[in-house]
């Protein structure tokens, strides 16, 4: 029998962690760290970091272990997001067995929160139909809390509703029909562009919470540019970006007073 | 100058604080602790356990204050929360003079994450108008957070939209059109009662995160009647409720299929 619990540690920022997430982790036996590939191992070295900031000795035991790679160049990407899962299930179900032939508790550190645009869930699913495995959450600060308390500004409006979604939807569906705020997540192409950018206002931010953080705000119309060219840098810079932006759009009550 | 820092300690389990947020309560030469009335004081009392249990000595005074009362009979419900607003900024405004009459760091512990559907960052921006004040957010777990992690539940499906809306939104408006996954805040009075429950999944949260915690998910036309007297039984119970829930209802492209 396996106890796997999935602990959300944050952005990036080790001080992100809760107490929760801290005993979680020295709970465990085993915690997983996946590798992604030379280039992107940035949050394989944060995990590391992180482990040795708050594990008491003697602690759980490090298990690495390598991620197979997405096929980006699948033009189903739906289909091509399941056949990952389940190729990275596999390796979850390998890793575990090897690294607790006789059963234990396991823990994995998911960035920001599970529940948030993060398919650790999903894959301890398929993992679940492989092998006798219970799940625990262990909720930790989002990407969407951390760009709202760098800007110190209010996610939603009193009493009002927001949308959370993505760069792709954005740029096909344009603003929603339900919120005058919207959050937009994995959004790889800056999709705020195919907007017309009058009575909006954004508020930008890559590593979020991080000691590299970089914010930018304003009316879309004058900071759009500048939220384009900083990005690109950035990327160039770090050879990866983690960035979300909340816009919020004047009322429509206000613009027909 | 005053520095003055918002800090989310997540939803109610002290063990919901990040790293952040205790060096940050550590580092106020204040904490104000607001008092908001007989029957309303669990919430005065956590922060009072939670500053008990995670402040190193000497550490910061704690300065407890009574808080103004909103006038929930007015019909104007947005003209009634500004005068509310108001009113506590007076009061936050003569408190922190007393307090701090030579200025200095101040903190104030806010439930859940500050940006979410929480007013203490207006009331500060209020404050903001009347003396020369910093502002700082910590970020904290939500709500969200708390129930997807207890129903170990993802927030959105793979890629897509999710909405967050409020009780009187949802039954004013019906579901709304950009999403499948609905999460629903600050309902008094089950408003997922008012959609026709037929494809429809909830999980619903009553003190999630806290050691009291509720759960109950199912199809919606099988589990509605349970959470509205269990709700209404725990309300009784413990004089003060906080619940939270997230619907998803099946694709449509499935239903078309």
């Amino acid at each position: 029998m396996i106890a796997l619990t999935l602990v959300g540690i944050g952005t990036g920022n080790p001080q992100h962690l809760t107490l929760q997430a801290i005993d979680a982790l020295n709970a465990a036996d085993v915690i997983l760290i996946p590798r992604k590939g030379p280039g992107k191992d940035d949050l394989a070295g944060l995990r590391r970091e992180i482990c040795k900031r708050v594990l008491r000795s003697p602690g759980p035991r490090l298990h690495e272990f390598d991620l197979p790679v997405r096929d980006v160049k699948n033009p189903d990407y739906q289909g091509g997001v399941d056949d990952w899962h389940d190729a990275i299930a596999s390796v979850w179900d390998a890793e575990i067995r090897a690294a607790l032939p006789d059963g234990g508790n396991i823990a994995f550190l998911v960035w920001g929160d599970p529940s948030l645009y993060d398919s650790t869930m999903r894959i301890a699913e398929r993992v679940r139909a492989r092998m006798t495995l219970s799940v625990t959450v262990i909720p930790g600060i989002t990407a969407i809390q951390a760009l709202t308390a760098g800007h110190a500004i209010p996610l939603n409006e009193v009493a009002a509703p927001f949308v959370v979604t993505t760069g792709r939807r954005l740029r096909k569906n344009g603003w929603p029909k339900d919120a005058d705020t919207v959050v937009v997540m994995l959004d790889g192409n800056c999709a705020f562009e195919s907007l017309a950018p009058e009575g909006i206002s954004i508020w930008w931010s890559a590593y979020a919470g991080m000691g590299n953080e970089i914010r930018i705000a304003g009316p879309l119309a004058q900071v759009a540019e500048d939220i384009v060219s900083t990005r690109s840098q950035a990327r160039s810079m770090h050879g990866w970006i983690m960035d979300t932006y909340l816009m919020r759009r004047a009322h429509e009550s206000k613009s027909e007073a």
